[in-house]
């Protein structure tokens, strides 16, 4: 490789990463836009999969501090590349993310109040209806506790684990996020915008999924033909939902 | 015809378009001043009837991006006639109704989450105060489940007959408005406007039914001579509420 | 009577009559600040007891077309004094309780989501903590539903009568709302203003009462000792609350 | 103790009430930045430990009339140091916990919804997810109600006993808020941006908890692991969320 295409690669990485800082920080200020967090609870990162470089926030600033020179970049083990601060104590669960799953390109922690009381509350949002099939081909699942052994020893790390193994075989983008058991949502997308928009969306069909309940009790999940029209509608080869085929 | 008269007739057709376009956009718009959306889950359409062309919102445009000359226009066979956008993916759904009932001249479709969760719960509103017989001589009713035919093709046409279908015979301006099972609520009026006013209605009314049923899970719909009073108050030949007999 | 010193009434009825027509219309928009109405479903009037004049929110207009000027004067049999507008639809209910009660000087009816739906339930709102104890000395009472007969025939002057019956030999001061069944909630107080404040507590009270039920169902009423300590701590000889006696 | 030494004590006094009024005016008005309250229903105060003075709001002005000026200064036993207006009408519920925990330097008290909705059922906000475990390392304690001769004389003062009552042995500031019965919650923190940092989180977490248990009534309290997990994460000597070790 010749000097000059090493410069003209490392150039090209520098813009990525610049691009990728603004949108990261965009993405997280869009947390707050969308009324998903209270005070610093919140996080989003984005990953240039050319690099293996993660783009994240950085740990307990607020939102209104932060910008695109302050986030910090870290690589798949978690090892600081560029920035003063501490990433988001999430880091790790987002990390094993971005390691088992290579479509994913950006991911979002919130602890938006409905979303996270399913969580509590241990149960998946059921697909109700259209609103939830438009995004998620299916309930949004809830993993399952931590062990104490795994809340002991690399508990960010484990908790990505067990939202992998929460997914296991299925189609990852296809319902593209997941409550932790007695903690909140995580959500991803193929860049930290999706992310943010699969972020509003749970805690939108979060409460929907409640009130459904509270008005019908033994309401069963959306009938499955119509599960596939909207999720298909919007999503796969045959889309036909907005300007352009996806 | 003389040719001044087909040359005057366009214009004053192109005219009505205008006005429409401007309407229809600012309809939607409307929309999100009334938090009825979360990012393009709605539209709103507006009919010129005496050349039966439908103006409507393109789909999956954000709001922030919606202006008068991108809005839509089709005829009532869905025939785009003016616009390099698609209309919206409901698009079929609004001309049934037109085609249907030519009393309609402006229809709303949105997933406000109150409403959106009768509808996922498989319920018609009932009509338990004031605030409901103002506007609504009954309850709102909820539309059946479509088949999984019905579904599988035609599905946003079928959508606007099983839409007919629950009004049958009765009133459709009486009740302007009706939930589609597992899916969301759709309103109409005399014009965009009006239909976007009914859709804030069913929202709030249906907010409050549910906290009704919360704080008294057993009682029952208004008095009818009660649901008489407020709504012919406000509608028909003796109306005496606002400034204007309607 | 010297022709100077009716002169000198005249201008004194005029200066107060403006000044009562500047507040109505504010109290009236800060029912819109304080998040209580959709659209104009809600309205306040003011009483100017010397002369017996009500300035009152004209029917069906919206908020952001309302000024001081075209509020509505009339007097307690309802006659139009002044304006070109139709007074509020509900202005007979407003009367009633202007002439039933000489204490009043303002009152307000809205809509406000969880009022409504305590009056929908046909519920008094209980008294279970010192929120509803620093303005109301006891529950917020639902009044009977009207007979047909009277809601046959002037319905909003039996409106009046029903409240004024449900408030019977009470200090119609120490409980300054009701609940109207199936209907929504009316607040009255020393001056529109502080109609406008009792608005605000129903409201907030309201919504309080149906998630401490949610959470246990079977809470009884506040202690009447705090009852006493809370109203009395605001209200009455020995008030000590805010920075000078009541 | 030299003139000049006791000048430069006054002197260094006058400039830390100066910046503590400037302090707890602004967390004041935090109260109203996070919606925590409604007309005057909330009052901050902090403590000058070294001089023993308490900073507290006037009782009963509108937020935006309150200025750092017209703060009250009043010592620990409640004599009015600085200023012309009436310190909040709980200021001896504020005094107390100052006289008995050190550790406290700002105190809040609320009468924010979901929170005031858990006083009123007299239930304790059971620890349920992380969000809780992060601030609260256990539940949301509620105080037993006053007798009717703690209401009776002195009842301020006693409501705070009762708090002193119920934190009893434990670590004040492991738990920094407590639910007062009937009434409303009161939360504390090593200063005043701190105590409505804690107001803000036992209003969040009160409407999580609600809806946690609306979804799942049989949930069980946040397994103990995650519960130190996710509070000794943020407190303590090993804490490393955020920027700098606490």
């Amino acid at each position: 490789m010749s000097e000059q295409s090493i410069l003209n690669e490392v150039s090209a990485l520098s813009d990525r990463l610049k691009a990728l800082r603004h949108q990261v920080w965009q993405a997280n200020l869009d947390l707050e836009r969308h009324n998903l967090v209270t005070f610093t609870w919140g996080n989003v990162s984005g990953i240039d999969r050319e690099s293996g470089l993660i783009v994240i926030k950085p740990s307990g600033v607020e939102y209104s501090d932060l910008c695109a020179e302050n986030m910090v970049v870290v690589d798949l083990q978690g090892q600081i590349v560029e920035g003063d601060l501490n990433p988001s104590s999430d880091t790790a669960t987002h990390l094993e993310l971005y390691r088992q799953f290579p479509e994913i390109g950006g991911i979002v922690h919130t602890h938006s109040p409905q979303a996270t009381a399913w969580a509590q509350a241990g149960k998946a949002i059921p697909a109700l209806g259209t609103t939830h099939a438009d995004y998620f081909y299916g309930p949004i699942e809830c993993a399952r506790a931590l062990s104490d052994e795994e809340i002991a020893t690399d508990y960010e790390l484990n908790t990505g684990k067990v939202i992998v193994e929460t997914i296991g075989d299925s189609d990852v983008m296809a319902s593209p996020g997941i409550l932790v058991k007695e903690h909140a949502p995580f959500t991803w997308g193929k860049d930290p915008h999706q992310a943010v928009h699969n972020a509003v969306v749970v805690e939108v069909v979060a409460g929907m999924a409640l009130q459904t309940l509270q008005i019908n009790a033994s309401v069963s999940a959306i009938n499955s033909a119509l599960l596939d029209k909207h999720y298909l509608r919007k999503h796969g080869a045959n889309a036909y939902y907005g300007q352009t085929k996806k």
